[in-house]
C-alpha cells in the first residue's frame, strides 16, 4: 500500500485495532519483561498461497516502535509456499509479543482474500474478463480488503456509496423509469461519475442502454440472456456480471461476452492464509557505529 | 447484545463503518429522491442457520434515522431456514437503502460465525467441554465477533491482551522459568486475573501446575499427552486444548478430559450467512392520532 | 441538504465549529441568565441574494438543545430580498445567542457561494455549459461549499483526490505518455472512475481522445484552440473549458462548444451574503396542552 | 506560527482538511507512481500581496512526508510580487502531487486575509488606531485566520464566547440594565476577562462607562455620536467603532479619536492571494555520505 | 452546570470516563440480568459538606440511558449532612450498576472541592478578598473542578495558557525587563486580555505598575512587603497573593488589602466528599397512561 | 510506564491535557519569545515522598517537542527527599514554559498517590497482606494512577468493570441466590476472569464459599467477624478486606489473616507531593558537529 495512504488512511485504523486488543497493557509481556530486550522472530506461511498487506504487518509493528527493522523475503502479490520464510521482524521483544496478533489477523485476512481472488481470477485468464469486488467487506476493513483484490489479481467496483453511481429498482421506481433515473442521476452527481444501472430483464437492459448509461449490470441473469443482453448492448455500455458467481461456475461465463464480473465472495467468503510467527529468540543488539 | 454495550462500544464502530461506506453521501439515492419516503423491506434468511446481530442490524438504521422501526420474527441465537422472513424495517426509504449493505454486513458476518460455532458446539455437547474463541477476529469487530460466538453456544476467551495472563514460552524464557513467570505475573497483573500458561511437552505441564497455573494450554499435543497431561494436572488447574481443531477432528477430543477448546476458525474461517433485504416498497404514513 | 448526509458527514463540523468558538462556555451569556429562558429571533436579509445552507443554520441551533423550533419563509435556493425575513428561532435564549455566529458563518458563507455561482450560471444560461466547481474550498468546509455551488445551480466536479481521476502533465510523465498514463489509470482505478486528461495544446488534445480519455480538460486554452480542440474530439469525450474564468469573460465561451467550465472563484472568492439574526425577544413559553 | 501551538491545535485540523480531500487515496498519482520519485516543485506567486501562512503550508507537506524539505525565499508578513519565487518543495513527487490543493487552499487564503488586512490597516496608518478582526471567520478555520490577520498588521478580537466578555443588548436585557449586567459578569466570568460593552446610543455609552466597562463598543453609530461618545468616556475605557467599516470609509475614522476598530470584512470579504505550484520536475536523490 | 456547556464541553469527557471504567460491557451486571429492569436508587451524603456536581452526576446516567430519572432534594452549593438523601435516581437497574461507580468519581470529587473551597472562603468573609483556584487541576477535569471552586464560593483565575496572559520572570527576561514584556503582550495578545505581571520584590512591583500591568501577583511575599506593594500600587492595578496559602494562615491576609488570593490546594488537595448508592431496589414500572 | 502502554493508552489521554491548558496557544510565552530559544530547567522536591511518573512527566514534554532532553537523577519508587534534583529538563524554553503545569500536574498526582500508598503498605509490612487500590479514581486518569499505586508498593484490583467480576448483593438478588450468581457469572464471563463475591455477613461468606467463589470480599465486617470468616473459608477462596481502612486503623488489620486489603482513599485521598521546576535558564546550544 501507499505510504501517503497508509498514512492518511490506514494508521488509525491500526492503532485502534491495537487499542482493542489492548485497551490497558500486555499484561502478560509486561509482567515478566519490564525492560526492552532486543529480538528476532520470523514470518512463516504455514500453507501455500498469495501474500499481500506486508506494509499493514510492518506499520503494526512501527506504530508501537518506530525503532522495529522488518525485512522481508517477499513483496505483495508473490506466490508463497508453505514452510517459507517470508521475513524476519527485529526489535523490542515486548513490541514483537504485543503486536503479534493483530499484525497477524491483517496479514492473513488480506492474504486470504489475495489467494482467493487469484484463484478466481486464474479462471477467467485469457477471457478479457476483469473480475470485480463488491462492498460486502468486513466493516471498517474496507481499504485493506479492496487492496487485497487488487494484489490477488482483482479490480475494485465503487469503494462506497458516495464514489459511484448505481441505480437499482427501488431508484428506478422513485424516479419514474429507467430514463428518468439516468437523467436525474447525471444532472446530481459529480460529473465524473459513471452511471450504472442494474437490470434483471432484457427489457431493462434495453431500456438502460436507451438512457445513456455507462454500465449494466445483468444481475442474476441466465446464461442466455447475458449473452443476448451483450449483443442487444452492442458495445454502447460496459457490461457487469453479478450474482451467484462462484469458483465452480465462473468458468462458463467466458464466452458470453460480458466485460466484468463481480463476486461477493472474494471478500466475505476468503478462507485467511495461515501465516505465523516462530522463533523469537533475543539478539545482543549489534554495536552502532 | 445489551444496549448500555452497544452506546458505550459498538455505535461509534458502526457509524465509523456508514462512513466508510458513505464518506459523503448516498449519490445514488439522493439524486433520486431529493424527499424522505416511507417504505418497508424485509429481512429474508437465503440460507439455514444460526441468526446473531440483530440488534447491530436494527441499529444501522436507528443511527441514521431514529424514527426507523424494525419488526423481529426471531431473536438473537434462532435457528432460522432459508426463505424465513425474519424482520421488517419501516421507515425513510432513503435510509433504508443507504443502511442496508452495512446493516447485512454485521448481520451476515454475525450469523455466520454463530452458525459454525453452534455445529462446533454441537460436535461437544454432552463431553461436559466449553467450546472458546480465541483473540483471531477481524480488526476492529472484536465485540461482535465475541458475542457472536457466545449467541452461537461457545464461551470467551480472553477479550485481549490486557484482561488475562497467558504465559507463553517466551515469557516463560524471559522470566527463567514457569515458576518465576507464573509468580512475577500474580505480582504484576491485577488479583482478578487468572493465569494461564501454555505449554507443548508434558514436562511443561508438570511444572506449570506445580508453579500454580490457573489454567494450563495444552498446545498441538497429541491426543495421548493430552490424556496423560490431564492425569498429571489431577484436577488442579483447568485445562485448555488449542491448535489445529477443526470440524473434522473435533469429536476425538471428547474422551480426553480437557476442560476447554478453543478454535481460531470460529472467528477466522466462518463462512458468512447468506441473508438479503427484499421486497422494499412505498407505504403510505399511517395517519397517526 | 439530506438528513442522512447532515448526520454522518456535517454534525461532527458543525459541533466541532461550535467548540471552536466555545471551547469552554459562553461567558458573556452564562454571566447573565444562569437560567433556561424562552425567546425568539428572526432571520433577516440584509442584501439580495440567493440562500443556501437552511439546514445547517437550523442543526447549529439544534445540535444545541433539540428543542428548538426554527420556522422557515423560505427555501435554500429562493431569490431573497433585502429586509427580507428568513426564519424565525423560537428556543432558549442562551442557545439562540451561543449558537448565533457559527449559524451566520456557515449561512452567509454558502448564500455567498450560492449568490456568486447563480450569478455566473446565469451567463452560461442557454449554451448548454454546465458550471463546475473545483477542490479549491476552504478546508474542511467542502460539503458544504460544494452543496451550495449545486443550490446556485452549477454542478459538481469530483469531491476530491479519491473519487475522480485526472491526469496532469506530471501524470503523464512519470507514465510516459497519454496512452500509457491513461491505461495505467484504467488499470488501476475503482472501474466506475472516468478517466479526465488535462491539456493546453492542441496536440495533447488529440493524444487524449485517442487514449480514450472520458473526458478532456482545455487547460488555459485560447478561444481559438479551444474551439479547434471541440472539433477534433468531435463527440468521443466530454470537454471541460478551465482557467482564467470570471464573470467579465465567461460569456465569450458561449460558442465555443465545451461541455463544461470549471470555476475555482466560485467557492474560493464568493463574497458572502450578509444576513443578521435581529429582534431577539423573550416570549412566554405557552402552555402545553 | 508557533511550533507548538501548530502541532496542538492545527495538525489535526490539516490532517482532517487532507483526508477530507483523499478519503481513499490518490488516484490518480498511485495509478501511474507506484513507487516513490524525488521531484522538486516551485511555489510562485501570481499576484501582488503580502504572503502568510508558509509553515502551515509547509506543514501539509510534512505531515504527509516527514522527509519533504521546503526552502523558503521569503517569510510570513512580506510583501510579495507576482511571478516571484517564494519556495522550493522538494521529495517523493507523490507528496507533492498529493498534498498540493491543500496546501495552497490554505497559504492563498491566509495570504489573502493578510493582505486585505494590510491594505486596512494602511489606511489608519498614524492614527493610533488598531484594526481588529472578528469571530465572522470560516468555520474550523479560526486559528488560521485570526494568525493571518495578525500578519496582514491587524490585532485579534477575542478568540471565541469563552474568552472574553461582551455583553450586547439581550444580555444588557436579561440582566436588568447595564451596571447590573458588568456587575455579574465580573462576578461570573474568570477575573483576567475584560468586560465589553456593546452600545449603540450616547445613554448606552454613559451607562457603561459608569457602570466600569473596560471596554465599550460603539455600534453602527454616526461619526458625530462616536466624537461626542469619545469625549464623554474620557479615556475612562477603551474604545472600539463597529459596523460598516470598510476600505472605502475607513480613514474617516481617523479623527474620531477611538481606539480599535473592528472589521468582519478581514476574515469574511477577503478574496485568495493567488498563488501556484509550478515547474514540478523529477531529481536525482543525492548520494547521501 | 449550563446544559450548553454540558452538551460540548463535558459528555465526550464523561462518555470517556465510562469507557474507560467500561471498555468492553459490565461482566458481572450482564451475567445476571440479560434483561432490563426497572429500580430505583438513593444518593446519600456520607459527611457534611457542600455539594458540587448534581448535573454531572445525573449525566452520567443519562448518557448510558436517556430514561432514567432523577430526582433532586437540593442543588449545587447547598450544605448537606451526613445521612441526607440527595436524590433518587429512577432506571433500568443495569443502568443504576453500569453507572454508580463513574457518576460517584465525578460528584465527590467536585463536592470536595466546593467544600473545601467553601471553608478556605468563609476566612476570608467580609474582608473583600476573593478567592481563585490555579490551573492545579486533575488532568482533563478542569471544566469540573473550576465549576466547583465557583460553586463552593470561590472564583476562577483564567481556564489556561490561552485566555490569561501571567508575565513570569523567564518572560520578563526573554523580553528584556518588565515595561517590555508588558508592552509585547498587549500588542499580540488579543485585546480583552488583562496582563498580569507576577512579581517577588517591591522592585518588581513598582516597576510592574510603572508598565501598566493589570494585575500584579505577590509570589510568596512576606506580609510585610506585601502592604507595602499594595501601598505602593495604590489601586492602579488589581493585587493577587499567592503562595503558601492554607486553612491555617489564610486568615492573616484579611488585613493586607489585597484584591485577590489563589490556591492551588483548592483543587489538588481537597479530600473528597464522601458519597453513596444506597437502598437499589427493583420497582414495577408504573403503568403509563 | 512501559513505552509501549504509553504509546497506545497515555499520549492521547496527555494530549487532550495540553489542549485542555491550550486550547489556543500559550499566549504569554508567544507574546515575548517569537523564536525558539535553548534552555534547562530542573525539576526540585519540596517535600520528602516517593516519586512516580517520570516517563509521563517527560513524555508532556516530548509531545510537545521530540527535540527536548530529560536527564533523571532518580527513577519510579524513589524515595526523594525535600530540595532534592531529581531531573534537568533541556529544550526550547517555550516548551518548557508551556508543558510545565501539564507535566507537574501528572507527576505531583502520581507521585502524592504512591507516596501515600507507600505508607499504607510499609503499615502491612510483614503481614503477607497485599494492600490493593479500587475504582475510586479521577475521571480520565486511572492508567496513570493506578499505575502510580504499583510504584507505591500497592497492587490492582480489576481495572474496570470489563476486566472482573465482582458480584454485590444486587447482583445476587437478581440472580436469586449466591450460588446462582457464581454460577451465571462463569457461563457468561470470559473464562479468564476470577468470580468475587462481596458479602457483609457470615451467612453471606458460606454461601460464597460453598459456591466457588474465587475471591470473596468481607465489606465492613467487625474484626471479629473478618477473623471468623477467614476461618469458614479455610484457604478454599482468597479474602478481600474492605471499607473504611485508613492509615490510622489499618495495622489492626495484620492479624486476621485476610489475603487482601482495599482502600479507595490511596487514589481518592492522597495529597499531591509538591514538586516544582525551578532556575529556569538560557543555554547557548552546543555545535552540532
Amino acid at each position: 500500500m501507499n505510504e501517503i495512504s497508509l498514512k492518511l488512511n490506514a494508521d488509525d485504523l491500526i492503532l485502534q485495532a491495537l487499542r482493542e486488543d489492548m485497551p490497558g497493557e500486555d499484561v502478560s509481556t509486561n509482567a515478566v519483561m519490564p525492560e526492552a530486550c532486543a529480538g528476532t522472530v520470523d514470518l512463516i506461511a504455514k500453507e501455500d498461497g498469495i501474500v499481500a498487506g506486508l506494509d499493514v504487518f510492518a506499520r503494526v509493528f512501527m506504530l508501537l516502535d518506530a525503532e522495529t527493522r522488518i525485512e522481508f523475503f517477499c513483496k505483495d502479490g508473490d506466490a508463497v509456499r508453505k514452510g517459507q520464510k517470508l521475513a524476519v521482524v527485529n526489535g523490542d521483544i515486548r513490541v514483537l509479543l504485543s503486536g503479534e496478533r493483530v499484525a497477524l489477523n491483517y496479514l492473513q485476512r488480506m492474504s486470504g482474500i489475495a489467494t482467493y481472488t487469484h484463484e478466481m481470477a486464474a479462471l477467467l485468464a485469457g477471457t478479457g474478463i476483469t473480475l470485480l469486488d463488491t462492498r460486502k467487506t468486513s466493516p471498517n476493513n474496507r481499504v485493506f480488503e479492496k487492496y487485497a483484490v487488487r494484489v490477488g489479481g482483482g479490480a475494485n467496483h465503487r469503494t462506497g456509496l458516495s464514489d459511484g453511481v448505481l441505480l437499482k429498482d427501488n431508484h428506478i421506481g422513485a424516479a419514474g423509469g429507467v430514463a428518468r433515473a439516468v437523467q436525474m442521476a447525471r444532472a446530481y452527481a459529480p460529473f465524473v461519475r459513471k452511471i450504472e444501472v442494474e437490470t434483471e430483464t432484457l427489457d431493462q437492459v434495453k431500456e438502460a442502454v436507451e438512457a445513456g448509461a455507462d454500465i449494466i449490470m445483468l444481475d442474476n441473469m441466465s446464461d442466455v440472456d447475458m449473452k443476448k443482453a451483450v449483443e442487444l448492448i452492442g458495445g454502447r455500455a460496459k457490461t457487469e456480471c453479478s450474482g451467484n458467481v462462484t469458483r465452480e461456475n465462473i468458468a462458463r461465463l467466458a464466452d458470453i461476452g460480458v466485460d466484468y464480473v463481480s463476486s461477493g465472495a472474494l471478500t466475505h467468503s476468503a478462507p485467511i492464509l495461515d501465516l505465523s510467527m516462530k522463533y523469537l529468540r533475543p539478539v545482543s543488539r549489534e554495536v552502532e557505529s
